[in-house]
């Protein structure tokens, strides 16, 4: 299994925004939609071995987040639009500490970074940071099956979250010298991955 | 300089189109709309070295190319609706068989898939078709400077196109056994240049 996690420091995390201005009105959820696209679509098929946390940490009610279970996906398209009409009916939906389905595969709950990182470590064998400096994942050996990978959004991870990350096993990867969005290094991560599998 | 040259085989090639329904009522512009994405976007700047040519076939006018300029790019943010809103401004531009510019490293000609590969052909050391079953990019060597690649939409190329693609010195790559979006290769593409460049 693949886990992605993306912290949204910005992203709003209650559904009362319009579908018309996802770049200007939501704290920069068009970023996050990206990620979704890129963590599961495959061709003709959905990625089955990915789950996508996104952690959502904007007014009015931080933080939140939203799961996506590959395995169970429906209804998602490629498209921003559609992925936020999602995303937004998983927002509205009344939520506390335990996660609550939203529409099939997508899940929200009252959780903060710490916390989902806690969830993945105790799945995976270990936690890959991406971030420039880091090994070249070309030359990373990938002992576990079930790995986790944490992304910033625009802003790099804080101090705390870094510390988080530290909590746990994990290590720094890099996808070369150019400093790329976040839904770029999940393409690139998974593509890496699917290769080192075949 | 890369060209990257991706055939919208159903794509409108008017600009009589609502930016609320992108993947409904365009012929799949949405599709065209992140290779735009991806072609172009760093962390924080757009990529000077790159060109990329939307070919598009739909009605009512077709074919007629989209083509940007990253040198020149301004105004270009990476969500799909507001470079939506470039293309329908450029399809919306009158035109002849010669590029004229809509808004800055945006221009618009009645050109189609021919025609734009002759003009990359005559620019580009070689020409490199993405598909299933080419040689690993990975293992691939890049003797000239400047390279143009040519991608599928949702479909293949057509019989006719990979007629053309095969009157000018050419190669087949693949980037991995699974079979991806578009937009997925082109980050893929930029990030193995990247680091074939370094």
């Amino acid at each position: 299994m693949r886990f992605f996690i993306v912290p949204g420091h910005r992203v709003v995390t209650g559904g009362d925004f319009t579908l018309n201005d996802l770049s200007g009105s939501t704290g920069r959820l068009d970023i996050l939609l990206r990620c979704v696209n890129s963590a599961f679509f495959l061709s003709n098929s959905i990625r089955q071995d990915v789950e996508l946390y996104l952690v959502l940490l904007g007014q009015p009610e931080p933080p939140k987040t939203v799961k996506f279970v590959g395995s169970e996906l429906r209804y998602l398209n490629p498209d921003e639009r559609s992925t936020a009409a999602l995303v937004r009916s998983a927002l509205m939906k009344r939520c506390e500490g335990e996660w609550a389905r939203s529409t099939p595969g997508i899940y929200v709950a009252r959780k903060g970074f710490d916390e989902i990182l806690a969830e993945c470590a105790g799945r995976a064998g270990e936690i890959f940071h991406l971030r420039e400096g880091g090994q070249d994942m070309r030359d990373a050996e990938f002992a576990a099956a079930d790995n986790a990978f944490v992304l910033g959004d625009q802003y790099d991870l804080t101090a705390g979250e870094e510390e988080a990350v530290a909590r746990f096993k994990n290590r720094a990867l890099s996808l070369g010298q150019k400093s790329m969005h976040t839904d770029h290094c999940i393409t690139i991560v998974n593509n890496a991955l699917d290769r080192a599998c075949r």
